[in-house]
């Protein structure tokens, strides 16, 4: 048992969870994110486009005229979910949960560049605003992260557990 | 100009945008929830089926095994992002976060024989778990809304826009 009681409802992690758990994050284009409001405290759950850095690492595309921008650069603290349902119960569908700290990806560094071809490889439409001036690219540094393979099959994995070998 | 400084980007919120905001409400099976993390602060993202009153109030149907379930238990406030993309930019659709204060739906009363109800209309496969001890019905009691109808179409929304006329 952990300390909050719910270590027997998770599985034992093996290298079939992690490949399962990488390449929902790797396929995925979009995702729901999670920030700490400025204002108030409460949570705020938003839409975010996103891609992957070749490490692993999952980066967005966001503007500074929407909240969650402000609320990263306030509290980096964030999660994102990904994984969409297909037909049927959508909670038997996988999904993954990450616990990240938000890094804005400093427009004169390599990383943006790099960070802007995978984006419009990912994204063709994004061609219409990748070079407006109020967005950024965010890196999501992964904590930690809960993987839901669907009823009764819940994993905790590591950033180790995510992370490519490059 | 509001104090954070975002009124600008906000349109006006007329009946059509109130009508198409209640509809994606309504029509949601399944949406992103964001809790507070009760160990960390972190704000956590978990997928959640939903499904909504007559008087527009949406309420999920979660496990005490899962995280979001204690979160919500020791800090009610939460968000619910609605919505799903279709083909083309995920950004390009519309969506609807709303902020909330999440409150259990006592299984002795008449709002849960209700909601069991709804849900099951709305979730024919829950009917394999609707009854199981560990779940509840949580009623997520609207504070206020975001809609964003695509780019450059956002809208505040109060809970009175939201809520059907019955």
């Amino acid at each position: 048992m952990s300390e909050n009681g719910k270590k027997d409802v998770l599985l034992e992690v093996d290298d079939s969870v992690r490949e399962t758990a990488r390449n929902l994050v790797q396929a995925a284009r979009y995702g729901a994110l999670a920030t700490l409001s400025t204002n108030d405290g409460y949570p705020q759950c938003t839409r975010v486009g996103l891609a992957t850095f070749k490490d692993g690492t999952p980066f967005i595309f966001i503007s500074a005229l929407a909240a969650h921008t402000g609320a990263l650069l306030a509290d980096p603290r964030c999660a994102l979910l990904v994984g969409e349902p297909g037909k049927g119960d959508p909670l038997a569908h996988p999904r993954i949960s990450l616990s990240c700290r938000a890094e804005v990806v400093a427009p004169h560094l390599n990383d943006a560049k790099q960070a802007r071809k995978i984006y419009l490889e990912a994204h063709s439409k994004a061609q219409l605003y990748i070079d407006l001036p109020d967005f950024r690219f965010f890196r999501l540094v992964l904590v930690k992260a809960s993987f839901n393979g669907g009823f009764g099959r819940a994993y905790a994995l590591s950033t180790a557990d995510l992370m490519m070998q490059i």
